[in-house]
């Protein structure tokens, strides 16, 4: 058993600050911990923490919930950092897509343009990020850092080079993919043994198994005998649509999650290049952003009306089982010393995916107990994969990363040169003036010279 | 000194090995050494032949000269395999590049399609790479294998790994294009001090030393003052051109001889976006490649013309002195331990460049002795450089290997698919049909299902 404290930066994202105190009053290991809950969004901070307070008093469990404007205070004495904000909103992401759009710019491929990991969020999230961690460094130097908090990837490979005495690892949930393609083929999750990796929005199911046996041929049933009826009745994008499949078959493993769906940047741009051709795939990326902000916008409003309705009981709508997600599992491993193997992203130190640089952010299986993480070296991915890695996303991020350490405006424009959407430079030139001439960016104007 | 026997495969290249026979006769250490020359054009073997033996007894030196239309004659015993041939020749080039560009595909950064290394020609470049490996192996297995044929990058590669027993190195004259810049800025050869690195093709200036000192001011100094001028006078698509001096301004490093040419591919794609951009530039690729052609063709004329003529003195054409080539140094070096540094292009095993995977060709300086080949661990190059070489030279070359290796169609349309003028899978599609229905290509097509 052990008491942590939790501090959880950005917990105005009502689910996730949910999800995290219901696993928190089911680990039982932790009882007597603290989570401090810290958001500059004071009106959601004090809806968040009013629901968890209640679900909290609901299950009677010993867990602390304090809440705070001030991160400096949140982070005092924590033993992990959580960190899920967006420093710049989604308002902004939207208006730059409106300007690359009208400049030729299509979902598909475009990681730092038509992709809520564009350049203009990323600066605003790099300074942020690196704000926390030097924060973290004075107050509670041996916490472990917990990224939740898009981009993961570029994130995780820069913080963990530039702190390399910091405690730093990332967590997504895109790999749960492999639990919604186990259902589509009728599987039940307790008897499913996978491996699914790559780099963070990249991960490929090395390996599938059920019951013991090779999974493979029944996915190969399912695609023959069940695609078409699935494809019938899914959404659009869906991340076992017929774009998922076409990539299983060209790069012979499944791309897991959001590897190919609008969430992880519509890779690769060939399914994207027209209307047509995206109703040939089922594909609509405008729409499945369309429907996750809707999400977004309903959430925040249900996280208002809920905690204004004292007479509702917040386990209802909330019952207590874990959640799925593997922060709290994370935590407890670390804490109590109980080895489990989780999904993280970390450096590729000890060459866990070969072929991907060993100071780049992979995403693998890691063993997590008291001793902390320590990522699984694998038997790695097949070449045509780890090419695509390197070309579509270490290399842009790369460049995006020594863009914004130099401050150099001419390495920006690169990155946008290496955007499958930029047709010419000087395309390429009027997406980087336009935006930053936006009035708002003043600061990034001022640091990319 | 020390007798040596070099086998020449696609002695044919008149040019080549003409300078060869200049140099090794003015290797002193090497006399009593055999040459032998192999082609299986019957007729420019003869007049290769009878013009270099002409060219040893007007200096009287102590070289055989030999011929053979058999490869594994000329291969036996051999101590060195300087080969120089292509498999196909050049009409199927251009017949393919015709086919491509009606399709929409341009010079520019299209190093698979619209290159002297594209697809259908590297087929039968690695087929017959692997031929003279095998014989060699068997014939003479201590040999070292001297590779100036394209592709360099990718046959190095491939070669290097599938034969980790046999002695492997790549040579490219590309790299002397820092000698056209000394030139154009004046300086003295003989006080030049430099370092050019990077991956065959794509070499970068990341020493530049006049005298003692950084040269770099006096390149600063030339482009303000003086490229102007030069560029008035100097052909289209020039290695010194517009487009070098804005890669140097955009990289930080200045792009050493064929990394931005047609010759090296026309690196990057949007100098060359359409023919009003090209301009601008003072580019034009397609006219680069018809004089290359037509140089070509009057180097094989001229070739027979004298070998008929015997009347003409060769030495008169071609004086005694050394050719610049590094082809007979690194030979002496080898045979007779005369320690020198010489650009090689070799595995980058040691970690020579950070950052370009250690089981991928480099080209770097190398210490060549009696020891060997030895490359030089470097400093390496920028982030952003490496970015770039990772996703246009290491990715595509990967996927094209693992096409080769597999016979996977497949994977040859997804080395299309990373083409920069592939707008679509429908185009990708279409070129390879278009390129493997080719009546010639049989062999191609029997090998890509």
């Amino acid at each position: 058993m052990s008491r942590v404290k939790i501090s959880v930066i950005g917990a105005g994202s009502a689910a996730f600050s949910l999800k995290l105190v219901r696993d928190l009053c089911l680990a039982h290991s932790l009882r007597g911990s603290t989570v401090s809950f810290m958001d500059i969004d004071e009106d959601r901070l004090n809806a968040v923490y009013s629901l968890c307070k209640r679900y909290v008093e609901e299950v009677g469990a010993d867990l602390k919930i304090e809440k705070t404007l001030n991160r400096r205070e949140s982070l005092r004495d924590a033993d992990f950092v959580v960190n899920t904000a967006l420093a710049a909103g989604h308002d902004r992401l939207r208006e730059g897509w409106r300007v690359a759009r009208s400049l030729g710019y299509r979902f598909g491929g475009s990681f730092h343009v038509m992709h809520d990991e564009a350049f203009w969020i990323n600066f605003y999230q790099f300074r942020f990020f690196e704000s926390i961690l030097e924060d973290m460094l004075d107050l509670c130097p041996d916490a472990w850092y917990v990224q939740l908090a898009n981009p993961v990837l570029a994130g995780v490979t820069y913080l963990s080079r530039k702190y390399p005495e910091a405690k730093i690892v990332g967590l997504c949930h895109g790999f749960m993919g492999v639990y919604h393609l186990a259902e589509a083929l009728g599987l039940d999750p307790g008897h499913l043994d996978f491996e699914a990796i790559g780099l963070n929005h990249f991960v490929w199911l090395t390996s599938f198994r059920y019951r013991g046996e090779d999974a493979y041929p029944l996915l190969d049933k399912w695609i023959e005998e069940s695609a078409e009826e699935y494809w019938r009745r899914c959404p659009l994008s869906d991340d076992l649509g017929p774009k998922a499949v076409d990539l299983y078959k060209m790069f012979g493993l499944f791309p897991v999650g959001d590897t190919c769906t609008p969430g992880g940047g519509s890779w690769p741009y060939w399914y994207h290049v027209d209307e047509n051709t995206e109703r040939t795939w089922r594909e609509n990326p405008e729409g499945w952003w369309e429907n996750y902000f809707r999400g977004l916008e309903e959430n925040v409003n249900m996280l208002f009306r809920a905690s204004k309705d004292s007479s509702l009981r917040v386990t209802e709508i909330l019952p207590p089982r874990p959640s799925g997600e593997i922060v709290v599992p994370l935590i407890e491993s670390i804490a109590c010393d109980k080895p489990r193997i989780l999904q993280v992203n970390v450096l590729n130190t000890g060459n866990l995916v070969p072929g991907i640089p060993q100071d780049f952010e992979v995403e693998v299986p890691a063993l997590v107990n008291g001793g902390g993480i320590q990522g699984v070296r694998t038997l790695g991915l097949p070449k045509r994969v780890v090419a695509y890695a390197l070309r579509d996303r270490v290399a842009p991020v790369e460049v995006e990363l020594e863009a914004y350490e130099s401050g150099d405006r001419d390495l920006l424009l690169q990155l946008l040169l290496m955007d499958p959407w930029t047709r010419s430079k000087s395309q390429a030139e009027r997406l980087l003036e336009r935006m930053l001439a936006l009035p708002y960016h003043e600061d990034m104007r001022r640091h990319y010279r």
